[in-house]
């Protein structure tokens, strides 16, 4: 019987140990994709000579940089402040050996929704605003940019890729969070 | 100690009941709350007269509709679905007389996720398309609509703002249903 315990004890535990381990790879993964979303935006800049059509025409440098647009910039923020949220929501759940108490553990899931929130309305900007560079909008006269400046529409679109990718962790958090208190629950 | 165990079991119950309805009027709430608007920009629309730069100046006939941008078509789409599942939850919720069981829990709280993450995108699209609407981007040459279709802005607007509070009634959703299984679970 006590050989029995024991080895039901070992089963529990490592299943703990795979949940949590999971949870800090998911975290771990958060942060790398907000970085490197931050990152690529942030850095995002790319400089052309545009033919002005004044008389005679005329061929100016033109650059577009991340911070001519508030969307962009509210993004670079937003992913700064995920990736800076999941690395301390990391260590957290390592300090508490995976076994997350109470207080604790409900601060944590709310700032995981709140970071959900943000990361998706940054991207939501980003993708609308982006959507207008591809496109353009004739309706308000709105010319489309990113057949002059192709390089800076790419890294944009690869960082939205990436902050995309980086709330759907969040969210796979959440439900595996919500996993776990409801089989416990139920 | 009969009447000490039929009291405890009478406030539990009412606990229970008042959790329930708590609920039920959030998620009423948030039906509303999408509802509204999604209709406010789904109508919107604003006919002005302009005054056309050709020799000579011409005064032509200008409309603004939400369906002119792609942001503000995804908005009013992801409002509806909001809003058509904020009303099927509450049935559900209903249905279950609050105590939500093991597969619905989670099913209903994944969903609550999802309708989180896209009303805080389509409010992020919306937000950043709006600002360029209201202040122009004099990097990229996109002029100002908002001078003139000041009614249009107005009821995006209010649409945004009524959408903004929908996602916070659902993280508030969130947050309670965590907080409650959290509660049994330490």
């Amino acid at each position: 019987m006590d050989t029995q315990h024991g080895n039901h004890g070992e089963v529990k535990e490592v299943g703990k140990r795979k949940v949590s381990m999971s949870e800090v790879g998911l975290r771990f993964l958060a942060f790398s994709l907000t970085l490197v979303a931050a990152v690529l935006v942030g850095v995002d800049k790319q400089t052309k000579i545009v033919a002005v059509s004044t008389l005679p025409p005329l061929n100016v440098p033109l650059t577009a940089k991340f911070h001519h647009f508030s969307a962009f910039v509210y993004f670079v923020v937003v992913n700064a402040i995920a990736c800076a949220y999941a690395i301390i929501s990391l260590v957290l759940t390592l300090a508490s050996k995976g076994g997350n108490k109470g207080g604790l553990a409900l601060m944590i899931t709310t700032l995981d929704l709140v970071m959900l929130a943000l990361l998706s309305s940054a991207s939501g900007a980003t993708g609308g605003v982006g959507l207008i560079g591809i496109r353009g909008n004739s309706h308000v006269e709105w010319k489309k940019v990113c057949n002059v400046f192709d390089k800076f529409c790419h890294q944009m679109l690869a960082g939205l890729v990436l902050s995309v990718v980086g709330s759907a962790i969040f969210l796979l958090l959440l439900v595996i969070s919500a996993r776990k208190l409801q089989k416990t629950h139920y």
